[in-house]
């Protein structure tokens, strides 16, 4: 079944494989090649989709320093137009509004064709940033220039943990249009399982349907890694800290942790009955980190049902 | 093996029972069928050892109203020596020393038989209470009176989630004689988790060996009881709170959510080479939850190795 149909159907049970296009400052020839090695690794996962990520500065989202230095990547949207062409299944755009002016957004929105791209539409990482575009207007841009488009939201566990309040936020998007949620890396289960309770508690009292919830993993083969997910907002368990840090081999562990969370998730999600997609996001450019993102979802494929 | 022997071993792997005495006001021939049915109900389960707690009017814990009415109980040493002289294995005995005047809990220190009797020594529940005996006082009289005595102390998760010390306060316990540790009902399996991973940490860094830790754990058969758990300062993740209210079947529902968490707690322990005990706390006086709990020690036995 495809990816669209498993979204709109709220089946759930898919497979998803995200990654940051490369630096802007990288040469033509180098895009390509990376491309190409990319598509190469992940044809035979028997993905359900891909996401690409839209990097913004996200300074604002965090005082503290940054422990990588920031710098510019490729437009998502070309990157997949003009380096991803032969890639098998549909494509998830994220799309970070405050970037694009609205009549940019709309003309993009527009070109797209459903069956092969989704979106997921990003507001600003804090209330303080003004961006080009609202998240409100990026909705009603996407209604208005292409009905058929399926975007997503993101989910943030960590807020519901602070303000208890993400499960209506979720409903509120769905208001606007989306039509599934994706969640930054989980590190914490409970966080997690707490939105996943409340949510489909709430849809149940609104007599709403639930939308599939994609969960995001990730390894993590070094402390500066652990510590760049952690200024990007994820929560991590201090038991989980402390064994990445005295863990003989960082990587592995991190995926054992990975599939134990992933397994839990899924079986909670079944029971309740709230569809969910499972993403492996490759967070770090070392190779040796790529290959065991690759594993990892190889690994979780296995635990997906068709 | 005997409870003071895997105690001091450092071997863990024991199964407790605790309970709280009879109200004061229950007339002593009641008091006595009570003992004998208890005494029936749990010869059967192959316990390491009994936990009999001191109730203190915890009125000082929490501004918020107690859920349920504040009344005295029998003193737990009573009720042992006058009711529970057939019971066949040792007894841990709660101390809430503040209610005691020195020489009251140094003679009584001094009259116990080290080999049946153990004793868990609390302070008082809020930094603004002044008992009649302190801790710390309380740790010298028990060193001077019976240097044999094997005495615990609380390890509570939930602390350690607000202030990230509670690792070297049960440190700081054992160099006060602490030989074992006992935590509160256990709902939150990250905060136990987050403490027991610290702890291990901070005593290799040392070269300190770790003292078991005795998780607690009880069925739960209303929200009232829940009500009741929160307001003793026990913290409940919200997904557990929602799938016990919607339960069909909360008294199960509770059981089986007490059995995984255990089950996890102890796979992590082992791991980490952790010594541990699983205690399982009678909170009701309901009979159908007195009955859940019995059943869920039984369920729990299975899982504790030899």
């Amino acid at each position: 079944m495809d990816l669209v149909r498993r979204i709109d159907g709220d089946t759930g049970e898919f497979l998803l494989f995200s990654l940051t296009p490369p630096r802007a400052a990288t040469a033509q020839e180098r895009v390509q090649q990376i491309a190409e090695a990319t598509i190469a690794r992940l044809r035979l996962l028997e993905l359900d989709g891909l996401i690409l990520y839209d990097i913004d500065d996200e300074a604002s989202r965090n005082p503290a320093e940054r422990p990588f230095p920031f710098s510019p990547t490729l437009d998502p949207a070309d990157y997949l137009e003009n380096h991803f062409t032969s890639w098998p299944t549909p494509v998830i755009i994220y799309r970070a509004v405050g970037k694009y002016s609205p009549s940019e957004l709309r003309t993009w929105l527009a070109a797209q064709d459903p069956a092969r791209v989704l979106s997921v539409l990003v507001g600003a990482a804090s209330s303080k940033v003004r961006g080009m575009t609202s998240l409100a207007q990026a909705h009603a841009l996407r209604r208005a220039a292409n009905p058929e488009l399926s975007v997503g939201g993101v989910a943030i566990p960590e807020r519901h943990s602070r303000r208890d309040d993400e499960h209506l936020r979720l409903l509120a998007k769905q208001d606007e249009g989306c039509r599934f949620f994706v969640t930054q890396v989980v590190y914490d289960v409970n966080a997690a399982k707490n939105l996943v309770s409340d949510y489909h508690y709430e849809c149940a009292a609104r007599g709403r349907t639930p939308a599939p919830i994609v969960f995001t993993f990730a390894v993590c083969g070094s402390m500066r890694t652990l510590d760049f997910l952690r200024w990007l907002g994820v929560d991590v368990p201090r038991w989980i800290e402390n064994d990445l840090r005295h863990a003989a081999d960082t990587l592995e562990a991190s995926s054992q942790l990975a599939i134990t969370t992933a397994t839990e998730l899924m079986t909670y999600c079944r029971t309740l009955g709230v569809p969910f997609g499972i993403n492996v996001e490759s967070v770090s450019i070392r190779r040796e980190e790529i290959e065991a993102s690759v594993r990892l979802a190889e690994q979780l494929r296995t635990e997906i049902r068709d």
